[in-house]
């Protein structure tokens, strides 16, 4: 396989964009990436979404987004691995440039949720869980994650509030990201007096839909000095990247506090690429649940088994601790247009790598990691980019 | 890029499987293309489906249908390309074989869509339409296929009577295709006198849905020598796969009679495997209208603009004509689960080319081709496989 190299990212702001449809957004995410890249075409379009068929009436995606941004007569497909979509789309993408069959791709997530009724929305979220046997028995989406973040806290004794900083550390980041869905602070007090929706995941546990689409470039990295960095915007390498599953429904599982595809997928970019958990400077994290940032911080090597709490009220996840998480806001507050937060997490990941985060920018950033969760576990990529 | 070869296919019957879900059908397809190859696992699942989060409230497939068949923790998606999903899927799993990244796949097409209400199924297969420009205005996928057949008929002035053959063809080979949704022979008097659907499209000239299933196992074919043809189940070389696109919306295409897209797609795979439409020996043809066949037929180079019905009236896409098509009852009479019938088109060229098509086998067959439409020719596929 090639290697291959992340030359331009777009995204669009996550916010209820009533004036702007599916295609616009995407449109709008990949035209700022073809710009950033100095590029006017691509050989490939990877869409990631996970909803357009329940939500917007509209599947035929890859080819819907080509046509509209131009890109006609190309390859263009959509992948789908629920709200990991995103990510299963870049790496659908990397594949097709590693092995030669493309010259360029663009992956984009989009994701268009706020034109649907919030019943509609809830039991579309359902269909990335097991409709037999889980969203049948009128589990919705968030239920799940608050029996796993239930059993989490009997087992290893955490109280609710020593989750607080997962949300008061997404939000802080989200401030200074012009693109975040809910760019304001929050206090312990907030996080303790937020609203409830499913015993023990209140309001400021859980992430926030929303619509907005975001694109990556990529390109061989033995073309590179072809493609001269302009404005600093330099090239960022994939030294990592595997996706895996997991038993499916969550009463299946021998342990549902440990995400087995986390593991293994993050295990994988660990000996792609000759690093440990030690050598990777942030974490841009699936934190649709507080629940999920806690457990994918265990699964990754970042904490022991129900000690990811202690990380994060150590501080240890801010922008200047051991392993920051979610730089520009992460789901929680960046927001998770579930879809295209796959894709969210790359560009985020990229700006990082080229100093340009503005006040959340992290010192001297050369690897980041990202990870994105399909259903409650059940489908887990892990990606991992370092600076060129 | 390594070369692919298919060495197992399984398909279920095409059907109204009120018995079996969405996943059972996934199953039967996987667990016949493994024993097929004698094989017991898989390092990667892509799943080629169109509505399940439409019609069946389940998305996450790739996970959900690797857990459910026991090919735990492996990695999984699902591809959208409308009613070319599964073809999508077939080429997604040749890429990631062919780079490296996999040393096998299963590409499984599955799709259940009898649970459902009629007007159910009408609506989601309309999202393989435009849903802002065609389907919000009223047009359902049959009508958008009925514009293009009556242009067709008005601009090369040809009677409907003419396109009989078509049906005629595909429900002759089904009746020897134990698979088949519609085994029964139909005669030009049933053709003429079926009931309207959208004028000018009759029943007979329209695929039925249904629930159904096929599989193929993809491995690296310098690894062949490892894996000892059984009972004369041969593997399969693929010697050409390409993917294009078209302008999205019927009425923005400068001339709705031409499959720029098969065109696209078709000359590539001639590229790729050095040979051209006469060295084909069959087809098999996205025949969901009687018009798509002849469009197909045009853009592939089989017959001159506006004289492919002309080529079927002579006799020349029968099993022993010029250039079969549909030969074991194609989407019309085998049945079209959309999702999963660019894989059954896979599943019954390794059947001809293992001359193990039965009463429909092709003499000599040494190349077969598959295209596979999503749209109204917006994303269209075409696969090259040679006997090996």
């Amino acid at each position: 396989m090639r290697e291959v190299a992340i030359i331009g990212v777009g995204q669009t702001p996550v916010a209820e964009h009533w004036d702007k449809s599916l295609r616009d957004l995407a449109a709008e995410a990949i035209y700022v990436a073809l710009a950033d890249a100095g590029w006017s075409t691509t050989e490939g379009l990877f869409v990631g979404n996970m909803l357009s068929g329940s939500l917007n009436h509209q599947e035929n995606l890859g080819a819907l987004i080509a046509d509209w941004v131009g890109l006609r007569h190309i390859e263009a497909l959509k992948v789908e691995t629920a709200c990991a979509s995103g990510a299963a789309a870049f790496r659908t993408g990397m594949i097709a440039v590693a092995s030669g069959e493309l010259d360029s791709a663009i992956a984009v997530g989009v994701e268009k949720m706020t034109d649907s009724k919030p019943a509609e929305v809830t039991a579309a979220l359902a269909t990335a869980a097991d409709a037999d046997w889980e969203s049948a028995q009128g589990l919705t989406f968030v239920a799940l994650n608050a029996l796993i973040m239930k059993r989490y806290m009997y087992e290893f004794g955490w109280n609710h509030a020593d989750f607080a900083p997962f949300s008061i550390n997404a939000h802080a980041n989200a401030l200074h990201n012009p693109y975040s869905r809910l760019p304001f602070e929050i206090t312990v007090e907030d996080y303790i007096t937020s609203r409830m929706v499913a015993d023990p995941i209140n309001l400021l546990d859980a992430s926030p839909i929303g619509d907005g689409a975001a694109a990556v470039l990529l390109v061989p990295a033995d073309s590179l000095d072809r493609y001269a960095a302009r404005d600093g915007r330099t090239a960022v390498r994939i030294i990592g990247s595997a996706s895996a599953t997991d038993i499916f429904a969550l009463h299946d599982r021998k342990n549902p506090l440990w995400l087995a595809a986390a593991a293994n997928s993050a295990k994988r970019c660990y000996a792609q690429s000759a690093l440990e958990p030690q050598d990777i400077d942030f974490f841009e994290i699936h934190d649709a649940f507080s629940i999920m940032s806690v457990l994918s911080l265990e699964a990754c090597g970042f904490a022991e088994c129900g000690q990811a709490p202690r990380l994060a009220l150590d501080g240890d996840i801010c922008l200047t601790g051991r392993i920051p998480i979610t730089t520009m806001g992460g789901l929680k507050a960046r927001g998770h247009p579930v879809g295209a937060s796959g894709v969210y997490q790359i560009v985020e990941i990229v700006q990082q790598l080229r100093g340009k985060a503005g006040k959340n920018q992290i010192d001297a950033a050369r690897v980041g990691m990202a990870q994105s969760i399909g259903g409650s576990g059940a489908t887990i990529l892990t990606h991992l980019l370092q600076r060129w």
